[in-house]
């Protein structure tokens, strides 16, 4: 899940020196679009590492607003006021009112993710006071307000230089507290209590950013950027339900008849806040596609893992523990012999490869996840799928086969078939299989050429090149979304088809190692 | 919350005959209308009191419908098949196809709630199993499916009277179980899981319905009136969207600019399953509008209450717990009158009376329930609100100034609310101040007759009279939908203003009694 937040992301001092000037410039306008009509409150929230830039943030916020309706609250140990009322209290009279940005530096997400770090909360009271974050976040949200929440992600030895470089400066040494080391000690448990409340808490109207917290320039302009982006789409969306709303009672008042005006131009409406946009890394750019293994070497290795798969996955069978694992990747990048690679190892009856086709009429009459659900087999057994459910957010959200409401939702019911999975105890592992479009390009051509492999590529496969950039963002979306702890995402570098199999084999042998010892 | 399905609600034999073919009729051309272009799924689910009339049901559905379109599933313990795979793998395998209706008899809600009730898991263990169920069925529900739920409900007695008519029977003796007795046994707990469930999974999308399950012919025509409805409504709303989305396409597609003829005609389409629906009781229409003190009696017994409500305030502040009572009815209730006479038992300064005027224009540009959150005392002390966060399922949605949206899902947001006032530790108790229409005619007239009460009476007043019945129905589904054992709603007889203000002291006093006894 913060894998996407630490590709070691970095804009220089030069480019931040000429963005910024333009941004702020663009926030204060919307800022006072904002103003007018006054229609919905903006409420920011940041959490995250200590030290991961939260409070900088917040005062370059501060600095580049206008400071007459913008407000920052941040909490400390409830008064004995606010003790003497429900724990919501204090939240709901610091609300911004229309018009108004509120910044909150640690919100109503400090009090449970602290609990539960602290291990004063079990995992289902957790979930609960979640419950209670999502029902609040929805009543603001329905209410038409705009929430944005910030996750500022370190890496733990991030952390530790920040800290250290902080506690060096004596400019800046009073912020490093000793309760920040003591969190930095319990890293591991801060991480995941965090993926949880993210995974729980992302939502279409109040969805989480994690954003990477090591360089102060990027950091800077992407919280700008999106604060921007986000202001104008609410705004414009604001503007044309509020519109239609109008038009439908003037509507219903006159009884009129005449055919409306078709309202194209004024919907579409220029937007005066267009600057350039910083064009981040990818988990996919920061691949080292370069790596690679000799034949020989390979041949050794391909044995020994199929050696260690077959005997891990027989311990499996008895213990009744099941797999599954997803093939995702571009065309030509080597999953079909990945699967072969793994199949070797195995007894034909106790694993499936369930190739993706075009869905069924029965399938097409059910919710896209039914056809997923028919194909589970019984304990002990080995899924295997060439593409999967994650088409959803692939495939269907770039060819626009669904709609943007309906792939963003995905995410989180992709979460919840993968959280039911792992609670029954079944191991998920999820690989992409990568290549360059350069590798792809060549393997295109070495299929034309090979009569037995001419029928693998299709028009569709050259059509999808022309969507590579497309795909890239997609797939860091999907990772920072849905690579959890318990079903993670496995990124494998397939230019070298020898060093993708070995390291696909191998990553599976590990974590089931891991689960039959119970270590995870 | 189940006091809306315990009014006697009866359908003679005579007027079921009637009503039973046309409604049977209506609910085929339904079916047939949902078979053509098979755009969504029904999901029906019955739960409830064993002998409330589930199985009946579900049966009567399957004789009055095209059974080549109806499938119906019950669960028993799961296989050894299914136990092999996540516990959501035999729910989805039997999900009825698009233009398909489902009947499910022990659904998903089975399992979580009879764990609950015999107290194998905790509440906070519960609350995780249904936000499983919430996930489920939204995913479904975004994907289009009409999720129905209902709920047959028999209190204890009524459901005792029924395992015994049903023994006694020997054809119908083999339904009852010593399984049904022990759950009677049981039945608080059964009650309180029902109503945590209820609350809890009681969404827009996928709402419960309480129905009195005594008289068969009652709960028959109940449910079937239901269903047809839904579906109507459901079949209109996914036509007129699909209809949208296709002229948006083709409008793409061609880039038409001629304006668009005007569809009101084509929206507003006559419809042929419109039959003269059932008009049952309500809770206030089986108030004893009659009861009644003497005035000599009241004036003592005002007394003594008064006198009791001071002593155990006085605890209470001691003992930091706080009061928030809210007060709702009719105009010229005498809801004045009843706050009045509990104030005066009470220290000025452990008090605050909040009439609830208009928003100011601080109060409008926040979300609807911020400025009650403004008004929450200290702890010990008693809020009471002449008018409150109901309005907004009251007046605002009976002179439209909320949408439906708004309203409907304001019956969470307010139990979202009451849950942390209670969970909090305060005694939150709502009084619901009853007149009769004729009632109210004789206080409007004495008003305008009594020069020092003039004021009192607006023109408002007296156009709230022609909504009387909308403010019956209204005050119906908010009892059902946010009357709860820790929040109760207290309906209150109030043709006789004496033994109205008794009635309200003496609940107060108890609940608070309870309360400081440790007892709830």
């Amino acid at each position: 899940m913060f894998r996407t937040a630490e590709l070691g992301q970095k804009v220089s001092k030069t480019e931040y020196h000429q963005r910024a000037p333009l941004l702020r410039q663009a926030l204060l306008e919307a800022q006072a679009n904002l103003r007018v009509n006054s229609r919905f409150p903006v409420i920011i929230l940041f959490a995250g590492v200590d030290g991961g830039g939260k409070g900088d943030t917040v005062n370059l916020l501060n600095e580049w607003m206008d400071p007459r309706w913008l407000m920052t609250r941040a909490y400390d140990k409830p008064s004995d006021e606010e003790r003497d009322r429900p724990e919501y209290w204090r939240f709901w009279r610091d609300l911004p009112p229309k018009g108004h940005i509120g910044l909150f530096l640690s919100s109503w997400y400090s009090h449970p993710i602290l609990r539960r770090v602290y291990e004063k909360d079990k995992e289902a009271t957790f979930d609960d006071r979640l419950d209670r974050i999502l029902a609040f976040e929805k009543a603001l949200a329905d209410d038409g307000a705009l929430i944005l929440k910030f996750w500022m992600h370190l890496n733990h030895d991030a952390q530790k230089r920040r800290l250290k470089k902080l506690e060096k400066d004596p400019l800046t040494s009073w912020r490093v507290t000793q309760q920040d080391w003591d969190h930095w000690h319990i890293y591991d448990r801060f991480e995941a209590a965090a993926e949880r409340t993210i995974m729980r808490t992302s939502t279409g109207t109040a969805p989480w950013t994690i954003v990477e917290g090591v360089d102060p320039c990027f950091r800077s302009l992407t919280v700008g950027e999106i604060v921007l982006d986000e202001i104008t789409k609410h705004l414009d969306e604001t503007d044309k339900k509020a519109l239609l709303l109008e038009e439908l009672a003037a509507k219903r008042k006159s009884h009129m008849t005449e055919p409306q005006q078709p309202e194209d131009e004024a919907m579409a409406g220029a937007d005066a806040s267009t600057i350039p946009r910083l064009k981040g890394a990818t988990v996919l750019s920061c691949l080292d596609m370069a790596l690679k293994l000799k034949k020989s070497y390979y041949k050794k290795r391909l044995k020994e893992c199929q050696a260690r798969l077959n005997k891990l996955h027989r311990k499996a069978l008895k213990k009744r523990i099941s797999t599954i694992l997803l093939f995702e990747g571009p065309d030509a990048a080597g999953k079909g012999g990945a699967i072969r690679r793994i199949t070797a190892a195995l007894d034909a009856r106790h694993y499936q490869v369930i190739p993706m086709a075009a869905p069924t009429d029965e399938e097409r009459a059910h919710h896209y996840l039914w056809r997923f659900w028919r194909h589970l087999s019984r304990a002990g057994r080995i899924n295997i799928f060439d593409r999967s459910w994650y088409g959803r957010v692939l495939v269907e959200r770039i060819e626009r086969f669904a709609s943007e409401d309906e792939w963003k939702r995905a995410y989180a019911e992709i979460n919840e078939l993968e959280e039911q999975l792992t609670d029954h105890g079944i191991l998920v592992l999820k690989y992409w299989v990568h290549v360059t479009k350069d590798e792809q390009l060549e393997r295109f051509k070495a299929r034309e050429e090979t009569p037995h492999k001419r029928w693998k590529l299709t028009e569709e496969d050259w059509r999808n090149r022309d969507k590579w950039d497309d795909y890239e963002l997609a797939v860091n979306d999907i990772v920072e979304h849905t690579s959890t702890h318990t079903a993670p995402w496995v990124l494998v570098e397939g230019n070298n088809k020898r060093f993708a199999r070995i390291k696909v084999i191998n990553t599976f042998c590990d974590r089931l190692e891991a689960m039959l010892e119970g270590n995870k």
